[in-house]
């Protein structure tokens, strides 16, 4: 049996796997953004034609893996299995948005982070040799998410200036052995971390305390330093949450403020759109993956990229229990070949 | 790299994992049951000492671990991931059980199939060299599961004979490439199967076409005939449930009524307990693998096993919205070795 584990909590691969595909699929509020131009499908209207929140999200979920697939011309029965989440109570998103594939489908839930979670297990399952092609697929939704987690929309509740945007969109991702200019070099699957922050309005706060023990993890199992990656690119931190990543990072040691992105500070213009603190939700990280990170990588423009989105583990029940909203983040190591 | 793929849709793996140790935990209805004395631990008042049901399932999720990884006497820190899930909005069960562990955590959500996903994700894990010791996870709760799902219990709605009842447990399950005297020689991840049912208190009839997909392709794939499995036991269809399985494996040429089994209708007594078509729920093939299945490999009564988990992909969203129960299953091949 070969050794692909390395450090305490990381695995590197012996033949890194190769992310051959992605695509994004977004709302019109993200087609507005800065990155507006780069994503393969922006929707006129957030319903995407449907008559719910969650049919639309599936939708989403629809279009973006058929993009994915098709751009490198395969079919979806040559997918072998599907790794796939999103932010809805028992992913309804996700079920009903891939049943017509016909893909079996391992069902994921790591808040924001599934995204990480999703090309962890599809890199392993690919370096394993359990599938030639295996795809990762996740998504969030604006008008979903603030009905399964906070108020109706109608109700039109005032947002504090530390809450996120949820992102509606949706990314898919194909890995396979062979092509592309973008492998797998290895990964850091996250610990659940809970610094006691309650406030489900401040989810930086809560997840930031996780992405710095993912990120020294990381740092420490591959033997790298911070200038080892071109970029150390976050998933939904947001503003506060970035502040606050950056001073434990300063707190361990590492100055990571050269590298240190989020993709939740790139999805939204900050001055005209109003987002507040930024863009979050499992569709933050993986439209910003699409449609920004992996262009740069594949141009060779950054040769190395700390890729790790973060998620806040609560539900509405957890919540209103008054319990915590604990975090966890998964890192992925992205290069340049 | 290896190719451990057989047939369309399953893999086999070439050093087949272990499961070295295993636990149950369950609630004071389940003690009173025919598989009572096998668990591990049964408490006697469903709260397990907490003030909220989704609280008491995190318990019984530790107790279960930290017992299953006690009796080989590892410690938490030996375990390098854990795959787990439950069936509560945001897994919170899983997220508050199992913070204090520290272990890198991959959230998993198959609804009642979720044993079998973590299982397999478990066994590619050790396989594929990515892990020394892996653990899977799974727990469900009659309090918190009636309440994600249906109605508050205070409410007393009637349950029709269709129903089933969810079980109060929780099952862990510990991976490694050596010990013990059960290995997982390969699985066959399911995919969604959708055949418009729309019944949420007749989740046997939701599932059944799902648990016919996988185990016809599992046949398929490995070049099995059923009287190769000493036992072909799906997770919780109940007495509806197991019915139309052997119907629609007998449309496709198969006849398993020999080897079926069925965890839910194992884990209560039809006669005295009231619980209408069986268990259910995440926890209920968990802890009937731990206290009935693993020790009947174990003893090398039974040589070969086809362990099913079986899904309804509900939410109470998705179910208000009037949209149907999609099904999903998950198998795992133990023999006894």
């Amino acid at each position: 049996m070969m050794n692909q584990m390395v450090g305490e909590q990381s695995v590197e691969f012996e033949n890194a796997p190769r992310i051959i595909s992605s695509a994004s699929v977004v709302g019109p509020k993200e087609g507005e953004g800065p990155l507006g131009g780069a994503f393969d499908l922006v929707c006129d209207e957030a319903e995407f034609g449907e008559d719910t929140w969650e049919k639309a999200e599936s939708t989403m979920q629809k279009e973006a893996l058929q993009t994915a697939i098709g751009k490198v011309h395969l079919k979806s029965c040559q997918i072998r299995y599907l790794f796939g989440g999103d932010l809805l109570a028992q992913l309804i998103a996700t079920s009903f948005g891939n049943g017509d594939t016909e893909i079996p489908l391992f069902g994921l839930y790591g808040a924001c982070s599934t995204c990480g979670e999703s090309l962890m297990l599809s890199a392993m399952t690919v370096a394993g040799g359990y599938a030639d092609y295996a795809a990762a697929i996740t998504s969030s939704h604006f008008g979903s998410a603030e009905k399964e987690f906070r108020f109706p929309l109608g109700y039109g509740n005032q947002r504090p200036l530390s809450a996120t945007w949820t992102v509606t969109g949706s990314g898919a991702f194909l890995l396979s052995a062979r092509g592309g200019h973008v492998r797998v070099r290895g990964a850091t699957p996250g610990k659940i971390v809970d610094m006691g922050v309650r406030d489900n309005m401040n989810m930086g706060a809560c997840m930031a305390p996780a992405a710095q023990d993912t990120i020294c993890q990381n740092l420490k199992d591959f033997h790298f330093r911070p200038e080892d990656y071109d970029k150390i690119i976050t998933g939904d931190l947001g503003e506060i949450g970035r502040h606050i990543l950056l001073d434990l990072m300063a707190e361990k040691g590492y100055d990571i403020s050269e590298q240190h992105m989020d993709c939740g500070l790139e999805i939204y213009d900050k001055e005209k759109q109003d987002t507040h603190a930024g863009g979050s939700g499992c569709g933050c990280s993986a439209v910003v993956l699409a449609a920004m990170i992996l262009p740069q990588i594949e141009a060779g423009i950054w040769k190395r990229v700390l890729f790790v989105p973060t998620g806040a583990l609560l539900s509405k029940v957890s919540f209103n229990e008054g319990q915590t909203v604990p975090g966890i983040a998964h890192a992925v190591i992205l290069e340049h070949v």
